[in-house]
Parts: structure tokens; sequence; C-alpha cells
């Protein structure tokens, strides 16, 4: 527990000591001359070393699989046996689950494109001839989702994110009443950046909700799906099969990679829906590609062999990870619990820590943190077009930094966290 | 020289009688029970064999250049060393040289989505806001390139296509005339279907001719530029300087790949063009991936270390490639040349061979073809919208068939050329 006393029972006067004595352990930050920089949710170096491996795979003279040559042209659904290996991962039917190039957020780009442009197999028109098209956005969420949207002109409505899913009251009135509405964004499995974990009760309510728009989409963007830092992680949930049984087969998009898995920037894409979905998204896609890379498929198929070779080798990522998280929790605890100026989330998984600090001091956290030479991830960046009513929350990525630089990073931000909270009440 | 003699010359008694001799010809053809296939201009295994040493590259402990980590997320335009390389053999400034994923194809669709969504750097709105937008398609061309179009409801608008490139007098009348005219698709280099290779005096003329649209752009795909048949290939010309020079920087927007050098489905993409065109696709782009796989581009690299391993490279295609065009030539020669049914291209590179039979029986040939065993690209493929207006026009793609295939493939195609050529006659 925390040596520190709860910030909003001092007195004036006590707060005037209590900013002195901030003011100074700050200015000691600084003379630190750090360099840090706890912004964006990528893989450390040792983690992306788990997959070395992969840099001489498949080998001179392995090349095919199944009979495909996956040096040439072809095959736009990508190669089978990986494809079912992440069938069973995702649970996705493997003839449902196209694997792509190094990047779903392309997928969901072109997913997006394809509806404003073609329209989905249930539009009556292309979005793009909607006089305004919206998409719910839970907030906190993933910046690049409202990216996307944003730089198209969709209009972002936030709705609130709570532990198992978005709140479906208010999701549930605001798709029945508006037409515009026309998707959601989702990461079901430990949430970027709150680590919240969709619950089944709120999957089957997602899928089965009536919507004023025949073609309502669930943008279910499944990065972490298994990125567990426990025993027994959360599992796939059967979205496809539970829209099937409520009458919405096309509903779900599921999109997930190996970005998180293997290499950042060098993994291998996973696209499941319905099979008309999958007919439609082919389609389109089919005028801009004659097929993924089907070599880098079959480097990742070597690697792991089967789902039991992804589980093994996240177990890896998970004793990496999970003490540099630990480590976060703890220095939160120790610094923050007593002083009541912030509550953190406490995820089983994922890539992030969403730290909620006093409203109105958000942006004052992340500036002060700057001048000490660390970097956050911009306040608000959770929030479409970046907009945190409550200037209130922190996203946190300790992936990255050593687990010296996540002590000395959490050590300063805590600092930076109890001034502003201070400064507020001067 | 052939044996034949010229079908128009032959009397009505005398077409009856080589009808008779064709169609026993031709029966004999069918009972060889061929499986044989043209229609794509992939490449043989044994040209992807060449290539071979990138299945173990970049090898284990190898994955950083100048300092980046190929493995992780970022560099969203691609590998300087190897951006360096095809800089020097596109012609193009390496800073206005982008490196992407597998699929050239797939840029050229994004540019295209990007202006119909957002518009150009020179656009006064987005193309979709257009009453109707429309290209210029040079004929014959490239069929993958009018789908794009075709797809978005482009009105294509077919112009001759001369040895040199396309008729200047009617694209410049075009063009001047109609601010719908958007662009114009080209592949410079050794064209697909016909060979054509754009000179320089086409080439500023693209660039220095008024256009109506002030956002008009020419898609330069250089997809063969150094797939040269011949001792001294075909130089890549500096359309950027020359568009600059013009004042008319952005309207060249460069494309090419290595399908065709290294692996067709895990090669590596460029796109050159302006500084400021290039500036407005990256804020696109980065919107739909964080980055390009660098790993493939740091194997490409290990794999060439220089332009000259480039063209060493290439070298050894050609000596795969030219015995099967001519082979292809020999067979024309032979079996068509004397009977004047027919006129093909002789191309100095690339991949196809371009085949004009008997005005309006180019389906037939195909028809007939195809009924023997032996595929060809659908009559009309090279055509928008796949209207050969004179259904003459055919295809040929003698790269992936064995040389053997080859020689049985053209002997069947000849027979069938003539065989409706006398139908047409009867």
């Amino acid at each position: 527990m925390s040596s520190q006393v709860a910030i909003e029972t001092l007195s004036p006067a006590e707060i005037v000591v209590e900013h002195e004595k901030l003011s100074a352990k700050y200015t000691e930050l600084k003379t630190r001359g750090l360099s840090l920089d706890l912004t964006r949710g990528k893989p450390a170096p040792a983690q992306l070393d788990l997959s070395n491996a992969l840099l001489g795979l498949p080998g001179d003279g392995d090349f095919t699989d199944a009979g495909t040559d996956t040096r040439n042209y072809g095959g736009t659904a990508g190669l089978p046996g990986l494809r079912a290996i992440f069938a069973e991962l995702l649970n996705v039917p493997v003839a449902q689950l196209l694997a792509g190039n190094n990047a779903s957020l392309e997928i969901m780009h072109d997913l997006i494109v394809f509806a404003l442009l073609h329209g989905t197999p249930d539009s009556e028109r292309p979005w793009s001839k909607e006089p305004v098209v919206k998409f719910l956005a839970p907030t906190p969420g993933y910046d690049r989702h409202f990216a996307i949207t944003e730089s198209f002109g969709i209009e972002m409505i936030p709705v609130p994110l709570g532990h198992d899913g978005p709140d479906m009251d208010v999701v549930r009135a605001l798709v029945a009443a508006d037409p515009a509405i026309k998707g959601i964004w989702t990461v079901p499995t430990y949430a970027n950046p709150s680590g919240a974990v969709y619950s089944e009760e709120v999957t089957r309510a997602l899928v089965e909700m009536e919507t004023a728009a025949p073609d309502f989409r669930i943008f279910w963007d499944n990065a972490y799906a298994v990125h567990t830092l426990v025993e027994n992680g959360a599992p796939a949930l059967d979205i496809l099969g539970f829209a099937a049984e409520a009458g919405h087969p096309n509903r779900p998009l599921i999109l997930a990679s190996t970005s998180k898995i293997t290499f950042a920037g060098a993994g291998v894409s996973f696209f499941g829906a319905s099979a008309e979905n999958i007919a439609w998204y082919t389609t389109h896609y089919s005028k801009k590609s004659i097929g993924p890379d089907k070599v880098n498929q079959l480097r990742h198929l070597r690697f792991f062999s089967d789902a039991d070779g992804v589980r093994a080798h996240m177990a890896k990522h998970r004793a990496i990870l999970a003490p540099k998280f630990d480590l976060v929790l703890s220095i939160l605890d120790e610094r923050l619990a007593g002083a009541g100026v912030a509550t953190w989330t406490r995820p089983e998984g994922g890539y992030f820590i969403s730290l909620d600090v006093v409203p109105g001091t958000a942006k004052r956290v992340v500036e002060l943190a700057k001048e000490a030479g660390i970097a956050l991830t911009g306040a608000g960046s959770a929030y479409p077009y970046g907009n945190d009513p409550l200037n209130t929350n922190i996203r946190l990525a300790p992936s990255f930094p050593s687990i010296e630089d996540v002590a000395a990073s959490m050590d300063g931000v805590a600092t930076c966290v109890l001034l502003a909270a201070v400064e507020a009440r001067l």
C-alpha cells in the first residue's frame, strides 16, 4: 500500500507544502535526463527474438504446401494450412477465414473502403452515397480504428466501455433509432487500452440487437485473442455462430494478426466472416491483388506447425510481458493508491494499462512527463477525434521498454500524476 | 517462311478443300488430349528457382539495416537500402520512391481509392463527388488495370497503342476537351500485351500536354522495366524529371515490383512520384498500415546487394524466357506468315506476344483452342470491358509452360487460327 495521504483531504496550506515537495521531486526527475517511451504497443526486441527462426524459414527448397507453389501468383484466400491453425485459435470455420499480408489494419481499411464505394451485401447503396455514416466507438478505444473512420468523414459516437464490453443499453438505443449508424469498433479480448474482455452475454447482445441499418457491422478486432498474461486466457467466442443463430450472419467482421505473435512488421493477418461476406470481400480484394504473400504464410506454418505451437509460443511472450505489467501495477499501487488521484485497469492480457488521473489533468501529466523525458501517448488518444471529455485518460504501453526503463518511467509518471493533481488544487 | 498459301487468294472451291484439311488436322489435335495453359503472365518454376536463396534469407540473427529493426512496426516508406537499388533501376530519386508489400496492383488500387474518397493534391473535390470520371485506356492493354477502373464505375475510353506509345494526337484532343478524363493507364516498357516501349518523345508529350482536368494522372506501371529479352534493354526514362520540367510534377505515378524478378507472390512493390504526391499517399496509407513487410525487403536487399545484382539476375530470366519467345515467333512465322491470316508483335521484353487474327475470329480461335485443351486468355481481355471491337486480338503468355508445352500449344493455336480464318470464308 501507498505511504501517500489522500490529496483531496489536504487543507489549502497542506496542498502548498505538498506542491513544494512534489515540485522538488519533479525537478530532481528532470535532472536525470531520461529518454523513455511508453507510447506505442510495440513488442520488445526480446519478444521479437522469440521468432528469429522465421528469418531462415521456410529454407531453400521448401516452397510448396498441399500442392501449392507458394512462390507464384494466386490463392486469394491464403494458405490452407496456416488458416487451419488460426481457425482453431479464433473459433472461426477454416472455410470462412482468409489469411492476408502483414496488417489486419489494412483489411479493416479495405472493408470500409469497399462498403463506401460498393456497399456491403446488405446495403441499399454504397455508404458514400448516404448523407451521413456513423460508427459507435466504445471508449477508451484504439486510436488507429478511430483514425480510419475519421479519415473518411464517418461520424463517431463514443459509448462507454465497461470491463465486459460496451454499455449495451446505450448501444441498443442508438442503433435501433438511427439507420446512419453502420458499425461499431471493438477489441473484444484484452481491449486496447482498458483490457476489457467482452462477455458471451454482451457478444450475443451485439449480434442479436435490432439495428435500424440493415447493413450494420461489428468490426471484431480480436488482435489480442491469444495474448494472455494469466494461466488460463479468455476463450475466443463463436461470434459467427451466435450471429447466425440470431439471424444476422453477416454482422461480424473478425480481424486478427500475428503482429504481436511473431514480427510486428512482418506477420500474417486474418479475416473471418460469413460465407457471403467472404465472397463479397474476395470479389473486391481480387481487383487489388492476385493474392497475399504465401511464402510468409508458409514460413509461419513451418514455425508453428499447429495451434499448440502458437499457444506454447505465447507462453514465452507472457514470461517477458507479465513482469513488466506487474511492475507497472506495483508502482501505481505503491505511489498512487493511497493518494486517491488515479484509478487504473489490471488487465489479464493485451498490451496496455488504462490510467485515469484527476479529471482535467491528463494533458498536464503528459506534458510534465514529456518535459522530464518520458514520452506518453497523447492524452485523449483513446477517444474519437482525440477528445477525452474529462481529460482524464492516459494509455500506458509497457511492452517495448526494458524492465529497468519501465520502472524509471512509471516512477516518473507517478510523480507527474501527483504533481498535476496538486496543481489542480492550488 | 511458311509453306502456306495466302487464304484470301483461295477460290471458294479451294476454301472448301482447305477447310477439310484443317478440320482433319484439328480433329487430330483434339485427340492428343492436351491440357495446356497460355493464359497468365506467370513465371515458370525454373524462373522462381532462380530466387530460391530468398527462402532462407535474411537468416536467423540478421534483421537490422541502417539501424532499423525490420521485425518491428514502422517505416512507412520501406527499407532505404532496397529503395536505393530500385531508385537506380527505375530512374526515380530514392527520396521519392517507396517500397511496399507484394503487389503494386494494390498500390494502384489504393491510389484510385484515395483519389475517389479524398481527392488528389490537385483535385477540386474527391473524384467520387464528380458526376463522371473517365480514364484513357491504350489498347491492347492490361486487363487488371481495366478491372480496377471498371469496378469503381470509371468510364474507360480506348485509345490506339502503337509500338512507341499511344496515338498522342488522339490523347491530346481527348484530354484537352474533357475535364472528366482524370487519368491514363500505361505500361511504358514492354507493354502488356504488345511489347510497346514508350519513346522519350511520347513520354514527354504525355507530361507536357494540356489537360482540362487539373488533377490528371499518368499511371506509369513500369512492371517490366528490367525484363528485357535482348542484350541492351530499354532504359527507364526520367518521367518525373520530364514532368517537373513541363510544370506538371504531380502527373506521373510510377509503379513497379519484383513480382517477375523474384517471387510472383512474395516480392516487393514500389511507388515513385513527386514529393507532394508521396506525402499525400503516405498520409492516407498510414491510416491503413503501420508499414510494409520490411523483413521481406531486407531479404531482397541481401539477395541483390545492388542494382547490378538485379541486372545479373534478370540475365538468368532472359536465358529461360528468350528461347520460349523465339519458339512462339518461329512457329507463328512457319505456320501463319504465308497464310496472311494474322499479325503479331516481336517484343524485346516483357511477358507477352500480342496476336491479331482475322477480324471477327478471335473468340472462335479461343473457343477452338479450349476444345482442344489449350487455354488462351479470353478474346477481348486486353480491351476495356473485354470488348475488342474487331474481335481480332489474342494475348499469348508463353512464360509459364515448359518449352515442349509452348511448342505443342502454339502449333495447336496456329491450327485454330487457320481453321477459324477458313471458316470465316466458307
